[in-house]
């Protein structure tokens, strides 16, 4: 494996690579991800380009190798709601896999992106005779419907602001600094946060008094506890869970 | 089995009896439910005690077989949200014990409630060796998934009107009639849809003209196609999910 496994000619070992660097099938035995690498596809869309329509039939698991995707979920008078903003590697859409019925949610890249697909018909009959992958994906479906409980916790328990701040917070904390840049234009993330991108406006100023500046894509914490503060931060509601395994007991 | 296992003096053949109704485990062999049903308990609740607390450490899966059960989050200022209100034959907080991560939400009888208890150790146990446990899991997983997305989907793209508009139509559809009662008192019925108890007295107040009369617990449809309007239906978004099973290609 190399930092530019696509420039190789060889289209098993370009998905092998990039198999090998999805947090996912890190504990997944060569041996399965070379039968699912043989019949994986590598597949670029240009920004704006659909992936699927929610209705579609599941045909791949898809894993977001470079590029932004959002996912969104629309009404037939047009409005639309961002549930997720995908980036790599962020392996997505394996419910609709595994139960083989129609996607809830449209895909669209939001950049350039580039996806490996997983044929589902290949997943499924992998997963009939391997308790180890049937195990792997067991425990990130448990990590994801978890997301969703956040994330249903934070629709109805927060306001507007209180979105907005803990989103900036985890943006400056995944970066590491008490600054960060805004991953995508405001319009996008006003649909992620559920809101009108006037009231996003209207957040980020009432939030300059409760220790966060945004001007353009510039993010900048100035009072740390403040915003904690602010957040109302729920322990619990808001830690990152990483560990995608499910957790066996070590002895009997 | 009969109708009424729980007058039976064997507290296994209870638990083997409960299984075998629990829909997640209509497809489980014989010898994986006893070596189940061997380390379960039965525990009965008083209306409002508490099963438990977000934050505390999962110890059993939780199958409710009478009564009826509330999950809730709350917010250090006393607000709370319901996420869901369970009824039997309903397994929950599958996602906590498989992770063995701590509950994410609160957990409430509402009514005098039976919850067979599955202690976490001897399903994870159980859960290494044996895939056909796993893959069942694992469709039920994904279904869990799906009907969280729906929950993200309503919150974000309906008005609190339509989302007890949504409401209405499935408890009729599921009596199979044009009339229903309630399940629960108004108060509870507002939590569970995201709005206050006036907000609910005027959303009722609005179906009036959409089709939908409440008087009561008295739900009665007076226009079918009004309401289905109303509530822009979206048949990919409301149809109920019933099927638990990872789809596996019958041939490779």
């Amino acid at each position: 494996m190399n930092d530019s496994p696509l420039l190789s000619k060889d289209p098993q070992a370009i998905a092998m690579a990039l198999l090998g660097r999805t947090p996912l099938f890190a504990a997944i035995s060569r041996d399965t991800l070379n039968t699912l690498a043989a019949a994986a596809l590598l597949r670029r869309y240009e920004r704006d380009a659909q992936l699927f329509q929610a209705g579609d039939q599941p045909e791949y698991l898809h894993i977001l190798v470079h590029g932004s995707v959002q996912l969104s979920a629309g009404t037939p008078d047009g409005r639309e709601a961002v549930v997720e903003l995908l980036h790599p590697i962020d392996t997505f859409i394996m419910a609709a896999v595994l139960t083989s019925q129609p996607y809830l949610m449209s895909a669209r890249a939001v950049e350039p992106a580039q996806v490996l697909l997983l044929p589902a018909r290949v997943l499924l009959a992998e997963l009939k005779t391997n308790p180890e992958l049937a195990l792997t994906l067991l425990g990130s479906m448990a990590q994801q419907y978890r997301h969703m409980v956040r994330e249903i916790k934070d629709l109805r328990l927060r306001t507007a602001s209180q979105r907005l701040a803990v989103y900036l917070l985890h943006l400056v904390e995944s970066a590491g600094s008490e600054q960060a840049r805004l991953p995508c234009d405001k319009k996008l993330l006003a649909a992620r946060l559920g809101m009108t991108p006037e009231s996003l406006s209207r957040a980020i100023s009432e939030l300059r008094n409760h220790g966060v500046n945004v001007r353009g894509d510039e993010v900048r914490i100035t009072d740390l506890q403040t915003l904690h503060d602010f957040c109302r931060l729920d322990q619990l509601l808001d830690t990152l869970e990483r560990d995608l395994k499910v957790m066996l007991p070590t002895e009997e």
